[in-house]
């Protein structure tokens, strides 16, 4: 195999009870990634979005994700990578992670996969550094294995796979406003009052219960952020009012995705989903806010090979 | 039903990544409550122990929790109570949730259960605030409900039974000192670093996904402590080297049993267990120190009725 070309799927993380370690992966929006065994050793970038990204391999976290694949193994040859971005960068549902996690897949493949799906997750960490600052493999694990994702650790990476319950659906509104990442991190808060931990942690546990019993009055319980999202909410417009047009239009939850500025709802029903899509969109539209909207079943397949010979 | 006698068990919390949310209900060890209906109203204790512990309802947690309940129910009559104590006090298995939690369970089935275990936990509660300064329902959920529990909230309570796989085994070793669960409680910082708290809650949404898939290496890999254990290890003695000595032994994991000074160790296979057991008291044994050491299934129906009539 020569060359690969793969579609690298979005990804919502945090799911208000799980800051730095709940994912989960997306159908709808991602990058297309081709990759092209090349007779120089070496990586060149190609990249092809409106979003002005740098192809400068130490500026786009797709080279320092290959960069760090390379570091592990010598190869003859080198590889060219062209990027269609299909996720805006800052806009919290994973652009970067996407664009690290497809490159390093499709590296993987050309190479007859050397390389673990753990070994893709820590090679794709190194372009999370870049990007927000800090080592994370929430965006990245649901994208390399599929469904919905714990991170359990990241010295040692340790990725626990939870059930996708069939009928959950993922419905997305991002403001157009570009929220950075390490901007967004930076507001929250380095230390956590001990009972604000046991609050979040129950809701956590409680969460990854609500998967396996497919408990939806417990997820939607469980589903609250008290560590991020009372400093985040107010980076995010018409935050307040789009979690109550959601819940009132029968969201099980709300919240920021990933860093935001997207704001995620889950529902077990299509008609629900796209009931909160139409009430959230118009609202914004009601004001002139620009926006992209969406609905997504759960993706549990990850990155999918689109074309390779 | 004029008079009922129940067995109240012992349980084991936190589990070193649910800090004041994670319980486990003890076969082994427990406290014998007999309630007696009486012409007069009010509350009378009886105590029936080594442990001087006081018949003053206002100083007793089975008086307290008791009182709770009263207060939302009238009857034209009173209780006697008297309590067999099987679980020494400050022991970290729940010696006053096994009280508070037998006495309004004992009292509830004399009045033909007008309350639910949800309103029994609230009630145990005030016992438990009473000793320990903090309401928490870690010890007195899996008393009432029986198997693992995971408390999500205490305002308006919400308790999720996990599942309690076949095998499992906790064995528990005790030094004879006694600690204050208040005592106990102020080593614990009132701040914890927001990677702690990722690491620990990580922690606990791995430990709930292990006991749905019965993943004992999971498990072994979850049960770690960054928020109690590292301060409260030192007031255990030989901690650290009965923890090595179970690990070696095939322990999944071990470590402080509520607030200690009871250490847990869990196994899934009995031979295992015993030979925790046996090397454990062994190096107490030789080093002069007293203990009660024993081994439990998990107790997965809770407080049971001895006699009624």
């Amino acid at each position: 195999m020569d060359k690969i070309k793969v579609f690298s799927p979005g990804s919502i993380t945090n799911l208000s009870c799980g800051y730095d370690i709940l994912g989960v992966c997306l159908n709808n929006r991602g990058d297309e990634i081709t990759v092209t065994k090349t007779a120089n050793k070496g990586i060149i970038i190609k990249s092809n979005d409106d979003y002005n990204i740098s192809s400068d391999i130490n500026e786009n976290v797709a080279g320092i994700a290959a960069q760090a694949l390379l570091k592990d193994i010598s190869t003859e040859f080198g590889f060219e990578i062209e990027i269609k971005k299909g996720i805006k960068p800052g806009s919290g549902i994973g652009s970067s992670a996407a664009s690290s996690a497809g490159t390093v897949f499709a590296i993987n493949q050309l190479l007859d996969s050397p390389f673990s799906q753990l070994d893709l997750i820590k090679f794709s960490m190194e372009g999370e550094k870049f990007v927000s600052d800090s080592y994370h493999a929430d965006n990245v694990a649901p994208i390399i294995l599929g469904g919905i994702t714990l991170v359990r650790s990241i010295n040692e990476i340790d990725v626990i796979n939870l059930p996708s319950p069939k009928s959950l659906e993922v419905i997305i509104i991002r403001p157009n406003i570009e929220l950075k990442t390490s901007d967004s991190r930076k507001v929250v808060k380095k230390k956590i009052e001990i009972e604000k931990m046991v609050k979040q942690s129950a809701n956590l546990g409680s969460f990854v219960s609500s998967l396996y019993t497919e408990d939806f009055d417990l997820m939607s319980r469980s589903i609250v952020d008290f560590i991020a999202e009372p400093n985040r909410r107010i980076l995010i417009p018409e935050f307040d009012n789009l979690i109550k047009i959601s819940k009132i239009n029968g969201a099980i939850a709300s919240g920021i995705s990933g860093s935001g500025p997207s704001i995620f709802s889950l529902s077990n029903d299509s008609i629900v989903s796209e009931k909160i899509l139409k009430a959230t969109t118009n609202h914004y539209d009601k004001l002139g806010i620009s926006y992209d909207g969406f609905i997504s079943k759960i993706n549990t397949t990850g990155i999918k090979i689109l074309e390779s010979n």
